[in-house]
């Protein structure tokens, strides 16, 4: 067994596709590899890498501990499928080598979302998008993916003009540390002591920070701008009016957003409801009577982003306001991820077969 | 000392008001104790009144024990003025009595604020407002105190014609009872207990609850109908279209508002920035490059509503996004009853003099 880690074929397992999972030991490929354990894709070899700071890591995937290798040139030799969710320096520093190798790589970081060659896909709204790729795809930002699952469903039956978002933003986010920095400022809090602040540019326990992102000249956040830009992509909009307030919230792994969306004629709530009743991907939770309405806590762990206070938006002749919560590491980033994978081989795009 | 509690003048004060708190066990009643001690209304006499079950407490004020009596009939015999912060059921029983004894009413319920008799006044606002009153003054909701002060500076500068807010609500706003619960779930979730919810509908620590006040007949919440009726009252726009989504945040007492404001004409970010600089009540903070924006926990005992993260609102041709953070306790609740209470002296409206 090489550097490049878990390179041996997995007990009992039919071996067919090899899949790479680079950024293993974070809280993204910790979801991929418990759902890549559950999923549809015929695993044969499982090739866990990561930064040096994880050297002499291991992850288990099917009651195997699979040695977790350093991330370098060669590693991606024989690899079928490979998942990129380690940031996206790491994703330019290996993308073009991976795509070389053979390997189709879906991409969750922000390298390549804008890149008219890479396909960004939800695979509820535009899997079409998946027919011409080239090797990259890319996985959207996990707020965009949130937001546009009810958003893209109504606008299937009632055209959308303008979408507002303000979204509250769980630790997640900002990966393993981020939540582990979240725990432990409540643990200080709870023992009376001070918050150590590091991930985060403020204490995140107990406030709300209106910062997800850099900043960008004219005062918005990149996050703010990924929501207008790829929903744009992933719509086929490309001049969507799109303006969303992005803020973290001391969750652990669930986003939320308070979405108003205006629709070129009026849709009645009712409609609405019937619309996302049958929507894919999305769980309609609205009974106020018996106090159910989308919530972090109860989204958290499963696939369905979930939708609900659906209502009139009452400051405009044509529009929607509804809540939203779904899982930041499931659908916003490991679900979506292993979805684009299983749809490219249900839809006979690739194969990856010998 | 009688049942009413408080009933001695305090020791080397001038004699010259006397002040009844109806709720001053409660988060606002600290508050209002603490501002009463600082503030510029001269005050002879303090009468601290609560309900049954807080017989037998004390409140502190300017160094002495006030008993702390519960409140009944003829404990507004020589009030001169009266803070209510006891809950509307409270608000409504003693109202008529307090002020048919002569005193005036400051009321922090939602009893009245409806009630055309009774004017509803953020006095930065709409002071003229309090010119009318028949001894009865409704403070607003916290929510719309804090979104309204840079909402009116603009306004009254360049007239608005929609606003959309997004909240993140403090559990200060379900009184001391709801901060402690929040409390007590973080210190269950440090030691990895499971918490305990009883105040809110839902575990309130890591999570957000898309629901504040009751459940009305369309999906919205009483509180956002409360942040449109009361909008619409204290800026004279009966007619003004208004939206929110009112969301209980895991913060321990600062409210903070993601606000959409649409301008009858295009105003630049900033021209609404001069505006706001200049605001009474409002302070600007919004230096994204260090790291400056509104936070609940740089507003939190704090008396100014902080404003930033202006920028134009890019899904309309004509409005501005920004981010609001103002303590809910303060400004939202017992700073806002006190400056009625001293507007009322300054412009010569009460004087309550012998």
């Amino acid at each position: 067994m090489g550097e490049c880690g878990g390179a041996q074929p997995l007990r009992g397992e039919f071996m067919s596709r090899t899949v790479a999972i680079l950024g293993a030991t974070g809280a993204v490929g910790a979801d991929l590899l418990r759902l890549l354990e559950d999923g549809a894709l015929p695993i044969g070899r499982i090739v866990a890498l990561a930064s040096e700071r994880s050297r002499g890591a291991s992850v288990r995937f099917r009651g195997e501990d699979i040695p977790v290798g350093v991330a370098a040139p060669g590693c991606f030799d024989g690899v079928d499928l490979a998942f990129f969710s380690a940031g996206a320096a790491r994703s330019r520093q290996f993308a073009d080598e991976a795509v070389r190798a053979g390997a189709t790589v879906i991409d969750n970081s922000s390298a390549f979302r804008m890149d008219p060659d890479v396909p960004l896909v939800v695979p509820e709204i535009n899997p079409e998008a998946l027919e011409r790729h080239r090797g990259m795809i890319a996985n959207p930002n996990c707020t965009t993916i949130i937001t546009l699952l009810p958003v893209a469903a109504i606008h299937r039956e009632v055209p959308i003009v303008a979408l507002r978002a303000a979204t509250y933003q769980a630790a997640s986010g900002a990966g393993a540390r981020g939540m582990a920095e979240l725990s432990s400022q409540i643990r200080a809090i709870a023992e009376g002591n001070e918050p150590v602040v590091s991930e985060f540019s403020h204490q995140l326990a107990m406030n709300v920070l209106p910062h997800v992102g850099g900043f960008l000249p004219g005062g918005e956040t990149e996050e703010e701008a990924k929501l207008r830009n790829e929903s744009r992509r992933i719509l086929s909009l490309p001049d969507l009016p799109v303006s969303a307030t992005c803020v973290r919230v001391p969750v652990l792994r669930s986003h939320a957003v308070a979405v108003w969306l205006t629709t070129r004629s009026p849709v009645a709530p009712e409609r609405a409801r019937a619309i996302l009743e049958r929507a894919p991907g999305v769980k309609v939770v609205d009974d106020p009577a018996a106090l159910a309405y989308p919530m972090p806590v109860s989204a958290s762990g499963t696939a369905p982003v979930q939708v609900g206070r659906l209502r009139a938006d009452e400051s405009s002749d044509s529009g929607l306001a509804f809540f939203v919560a779904g899982d930041q590491l499931m659908k916003g980033a490991a679900l979506n991820a292993v979805q684009i994978a299983e749809t490219l081989i249900e839809k006979g795009i690739q194969s990856w077969q010998p």
